[in-house]
């Protein structure tokens, strides 16, 4: 089947509202063996959307719309939809009545120009949106598909995941199941080197890609159901797993600060943290996994080098090795454990940038982990906007964490 | 002058990369005086965009793309371009000077096939590209304009900000200048109805916009020349900070985090924080302001109640208002202070989500700051994700250090 996108409004042209809803429909197509040739952004303009509609109506099978479902005269999808249609819309009753209860329930009266949300024509059904007043329309005709959804992410995501693509997915005779399996401490030649035997396979297949947080695997199956698909993956799976074993940290969504944090809570160790040039970033990553109360006990920002001392890290390391050192990183991960009363303490001290500091180029970052019983550390300088260079020290202290954990094993 | 973007690559068509080329040159086309109809995205496949060009070259003036640039056989769009100019590429010989002489630099070979990278047609010129082997191609014909440039954003961007963009505005008749005037403090409405009697004027005019930072005014005037546009402006800008004076906090691209430590520099103070709920964003972000280093002196995560309490927020106030509560929030902020010896404390405790936390429902979050002689809070509900619930205490932790260092004043 194929298919195109058209995101709809004059914001997305202006440059004021980036158009993610493309994106996001775009990444799922894939899976449900539809290819995408285009995507397009276009105005709150109705002959144009309309030209665009008839013409994506002759070169793909399906249109993905989404926007311009509003009550409002710039809203003209519907209309547009009609054009294309030939057909003219009318009030349906049942969708009017929701709507009008839509409204009731707020305590408000439905203005009237809220009753085109209520429109339908011959070759169309209303989707519902349960999160806002506009449902979605599925007009189908001569074998070609439109389905327009609300502009807002989290009603289209929600008519996607819950209407549209378990429709589209029963229609689809080629299902495509895909797993991601995330690895890190390996570069991307010696992955691809170690499961080379594996890379032959072509259905399921399998693609290795390096991301900021290592390289990952991407399992790919295509069958007729849904349920084959998933059980062609499984034996690749199965030997990816027995090849990389220990360096697999986390499969499909799941971030790094989740996987250390089922780590540490497996292992019933708790963690705290002492930063100054990521300045509470690594303290703020590892409790954006929910329940991270269980094991991060507390984190120091140390931005001040009195500070540093205050809280522990011995003035002579400071004074012998500087600042922005290896051993002041170890100094300050071994404080955060004592200030803590933690199992494990990180510290990272570096330059964030942009300017050098104490002769220290921008993007130089010494990262350590104290473990009581032994401890890891890491020293590079990668220059980036200040942004970046914190983010990548985060990354590489919660790879550091994993990989202390593991050695004490 | 009507333009329409097209950006080039077949990972934008899987989702594996979101396109925000778009989005950057979109919001750069108002202040050129360019008016954008449509943009598209569009894969990898020279007879799809030769189609794609040519329409636009029907119904468009400019057309701005990106992507497909790069060496490989993949990349199409010269060849899609010559087909639209109807004209034959020729190598041109300083351009592969250069590119061997890059090469040459990186104690390299040229590879063969990155000879198109030197190619030229009659109607096109070369645009500089010092960030990458692919120069951009600027092709006019018969009145019209197709810019090339290459898909990688910071390659493209310096293009667009160093080469495209002055000479788009050198030809330009209409010169769009705007300015942003960002307060906090006040609601929209409120703002609206104390400007209300500049909202009259169209050149320039004004415009009140809700942002998570607070209330911004946008001023926008039109003219032939740059200087004539800003000249324009002045005058109402000069009105705008007359009328709502100390509650402007920032301009243009400022963040509330550089204009803060800005206030907190002219002052001489310095700051420290003790947060929970947050878990050192807060700090994260005021050390985001390159030169924090100024007034930032620590910053505390106390995640675990017993390490509140190790870090003097006294028992007492805990087991009588409880750890959420606008009492230790203000406990915490004066602990902050003391503990790192600062001039103003701030503390954040509350309930990040998703899950309810001591019968406290998520998005509850408690903020208070501490000056020593004084201090201010606030306390709200408001759930959205646990990552929405984090940005806004900060944000609003943010406001308040701000509130309270104007009281002072």
């Amino acid at each position: 089947m194929k298919a195109e996108i058209v995101s709809i409004g004059t914001e997305i042209l202006l440059g004021d509202i980036l158009d993610t809803n493309s994106n996001y429909i775009a990444s799922r197509l894939p899976g449900l063996g539809i290819d995408l040739y285009y995507t397009s952004q276009i105005g709150d303009n109705r002959a144009r959307l309309a030209d665009l509609l008839r013409r994506g109506w002759e070169r793909s099978d399906l249109i993905l719309c989404s926007g311009g479902l509003g009550p409002t005269e710039d809203d003209v999808t519907r209309e547009a939809i009609c054009e294309v249609l030939e057909e003219e819309p009318r009030i349906d009753p049942a969708l009017e009545d929701e709507l009008r209860a839509f409204f009731a329930r707020r305590g408000s009266q439905m203005p009237e120009r809220n009753l085109k949300q209520a429109w339908l024509t011959p070759s169309t059904r209303a989707i519902p949106n349960p999160r806002g007043t506009a449902p979605g329309w599925w007009s189908e005709k001569h074998g070609k598909i439109i389905i327009a959804m609300p502009g807002p992410p989290g009603e289209m995501q929600r008519m996607w995941e819950k209407e549209v693509a378990p429709e589209l997915e029963r229609r689809s005779d080629a299902i495509i199941v895909s797993r991601t399996i995330k690895t890190s401490g390996l570069g991307e030649g010696t992955v691809d080197e170690m499961i080379s035997p594996l890379l032959k396979s072509t259905n399921p297949s399998i693609g290795v890609y390096a991301k900021p947080d290592g390289i990952h695997l991407r399992l790919t199956s295509k069958a007729a159901t849904r349920e084959e698909a998933a059980r062609l993956i499984e034996p690749l799976e199965e030997a990816v797993e027995r090849i990389l074993g220990g360096v697999i940290w986390g499969h499909d969504d799941e971030t790094f600060e989740v996987a250390v944090g089922r780590m540490l809570r497996e292992r019933g160790l708790t963690i705290a943290t002492m930063e100054s040039a990521t300045g509470g970033l690594l303290a703020s990553t590892i409790t954006d996994a929910p329940g991270s109360s269980n094991y991060m006990v507390g984190g120091l920002v140390a931005y001040a080098t009195e500070q540093k001392i205050a809280w522990g890290v011995p003035r002579e390391v400071i004074d012998e090795h500087g600042v922005i050192s290896v051993e002041t990183a170890r100094a300050m991960a071994a404080a955060a454990r004592r200030q803590c009363g933690s199992d494990i303490g990180v510290g990272i001290t570096g330059v964030a940038g942009p300017d050098p500091q104490d002769d220290k180029a921008p993007g130089t970052m010494h990262v350590a982990v104290d473990s009581g019983d032994g401890g890891d550390s890491m020293s590079y300088t990668y220059n980036q906007s200040r942004d970046h260079n914190k983010r990548r020290a985060v990354a590489n202290a919660l790879q550091l964490v994993r990989r202390t954990l593991l050695a004490a094993r």
